[in-house]
């Protein structure tokens, strides 16, 4: 009878294994708690009001409607039932498999200070992008309201913690949008005067990244008005917030990018993780005792020549392709392929709304030529034509109008969630 | 001093005022519980996944970026100090007027069965749409994900209730959702089994059109797999279903298209409303002891030769430039004009993804044709270049890809609301 395959979540390195599975003849159940397949490199301009959720986002039946074989699951799994190699799903549902691939992400860590996430959303989700776009935008509003001098300036304080990728990127929007998009809209405030800090507890920003392009990373931030402060571990914040080692800084909006923490894949299984969750696997991606289960992706720690492969979406896809080769291999009774290795394609930042910095290892870029790399590549890795024409429509409009298309509050009036 | 105009709801109404006051030399503050004006009559297409939220919503701050005479607001106002002259915010602030304009719109009506609003949400605002939307998507997941039949067909039977435009329109998107797009999505349901009922209490659909329109709408929605219910008036509803009459039919996704309700301008002013709460003005759209009171829209109670102005989004436009008319000409110590007369454009409604009805009086179209005249009309009365473009693009995609483009949950995947 055949194969059962059970994938959990269709993040980049799940659909890819659904992708390569293609005509293996197995039976394949896609389960993910959400509706739709994520672009997360972009998910940061969806947050700073560059994109619009629906540009960044497909839903999964869409993409695999030709995909007989794949049958799509909208649910939450709570277990692993590993002795009758059951998923367990929320509602109380359970999924037979013979091989499961475990693909299920990573979300916020907060070091241990959980109660800090509701004044400091971090960005993962959709939802996250349109939490954090929604306190961006009524910051400014709250400021053009206020009568109160000391409660405006804490309005249009802003501060992104961690100065990976991610913190850079929404750091230069933010002060771009501030500083060059909503000055003219505003009657009581001068948004140009609003801060945007960008809090890293390490030494230098970008910290993947060779120090030269860090160096030139920070210069470009500070001509676009962030405030880059480095060594400057976070010790507290709350609503009024953040306190930088024993300094208080007033400011309404803060946003994590700090740490990620695994998803719960290790705990269903019972298995050893690391200090961030991540399953330990085998060279072939499998639990070491189980080579029917497989882990990949943010969810895995996986080494390369004794480096850890990094969480980002190329990652994850060449995981995704090693899985589906092994499971076909396994299939086809062929001997099973070498252990994974990991191709390393490159780090990239973009910072502001034209610039990036590119390190290809052989050689670096940065300014508006990596911008255009970087814009090119992205809009080559949306799926269909439609998101490709609607992302490039976006950015052009943006460019040539100096206008954000994005920019509604689509949720409550309030500044905290309720 | 210059004259202070305070203007509430950035509405069609609201915002042709604003429009038509350029350059009257008045300090005008727009005010408005959201920051986006929202293009009402295309609502039903981002609530059945045919456009996007970002596609018919505009921040109302970009739209008047080059008005210095206008400050906007984005407050919740909780009413109005006639003596003192002042609109009253929720946060306690306090906007002085000389002009005011009320231009706050309308919501739905239960008939006093307010608890029916969580099962059979209305539709009116963009998170109602986007509620609607999360819970027709959720619907077909839940059936998906079911075992047992009768709560499958359940989850497959949706009910709109009220047969105007926004009803038929609503019913004939959703029939084409589930007829012809879903189908191959789906591995354990079909959904072309799906049931979408379309409940009047009166006598016939549309019935503010010929007796003809109504007849080949009726004929249009069933060909579409429309169940047309007319006579038939909800007794009850909740989680389980609706009961008309006495029949209950289980079903999981109900939508209220049935009434509306004036918002709360007629409290505010502690004046006579009719009972649909409209305020009731003068021929001059003020109020018939203060000339510098003005309301207009769904918020108030306009007659032209003894029939009642409707509720649509020309007759606002007509009011609102009326009432900027009647504010120039005080200004100017001009005589003001004459009484406000409605100029009825005639009355149109789609029909499922290429159909509508049309009634100019003098002449009727409907069919395909109708739906050309309707679609261009309607990117014409859009704002902006880019909302034509990419509403244009969206709709020429699902007509050649078969496709809707927004079929995002981007809320909690829940049926019901926490």
């Amino acid at each position: 009878m055949t194969r059962k395959v059970v994938i959990v979540g269709a993040g980049f390195g799940g659909l890819q294994v659904v992708q390569d599975l293609k005509g293996a003849g197995c039976e394949i159940t896609l389960i993910d708690q959400r509706n739709h397949h994520l672009f997360q490199p972009l998910l940061y301009q969806v947050a700073t009001t560059l994109l619009a959720t629906s540009e960044i986002a497909w839903p999964i039946r869409r993409l695999l409607r030709n995909r007989p074989d794949v049958t799509t699951l909208l649910a939450t799994v709570t277990g692993i039932d590993r002795e009758r190699r059951e998923v367990l799903l929320k509602d109380g549902g359970r999924v037979p498999y013979d091989d499961l691939v475990l693909a299920t992400g990573a979300t916020h860590a907060y070091f241990g200070r959980d109660d800090w996430e509701k004044d400091a959303p971090g960005l993962k989700t959709l939802e996250d992008a349109t939490t954090i776009r929604r306190r961006l935008l009524l910051a400014f509003e709250a400021a053009e309201l206020s009568d109160d001098p000391a409660e405006r300036e804490a309005f249009l304080t802003f501060a992104v913690i961690g100065a990976g990728p991610t913190g850079v990127e929404l750091a230069g929007i933010i002060a771009d949008l501030a500083h060059r998009i909503l000055p003219r809209e505003f009657r009581r405030i001068d948004t140009t005067k609003a801060r945007v800090l960008l809090i890293e507890a390490g030494p230098r920003i970008l910290a993947a990244f060779p120090e030269k392009l860090s160096a030139h990373a920070t210069r470009s931030l500070e001509r676009l008005g962030v405030e880059v402060q480095t060594g400057s571990p976070v010790t507290d914040l709350g609503e009024a917030g953040v306190v930088i080692g024993d300094k208080p800084i007033p400011c309404r909006t803060v946003i994590w990018a700090a740490g990620v923490q695994a998803s719960a894949a290790g705990t269903w299984l019972g298995v050893e993780t690391d200090r961030a969750g991540r399953v330990m696997v085998s060279d072939r991606l499998t639990l070491p005792d189980d080579p029917h289960i497989f882990v990949l992706g943010d969810t895995a720690h996986v080494e390369t020549d004794g480096k850890m492969v990094p969480g980002v979406a190329p990652a994850a896809k060449q995981q995704g392709k090693h899985v589906a080769a092994m499971i076909r291999a396994d299939l086809a009774g062929k001997p099973l392929p070498g252990p994974f290795r990991y191709r390393h394609m490159g780090n990239l930042a973009t910072i502001g709304p034209n610039s990036a910095v590119i390190d290809f290892g052989r050689f670096q870029l940065r300014g508006r030529l990596a911008w255009w790399i970087w814009g090119l590549a992205h809009i080559y890795f949306l799926i269909g034509t439609r998101s490709r024409l609607v992302v490039a429509l976006s950015w052009l409009w943006s460019f040539l109008s100096g206008q954000n298309s994005a920019r509604l509050i689509t949720q409550k009036e309030t500044l905290r969630d309720q």
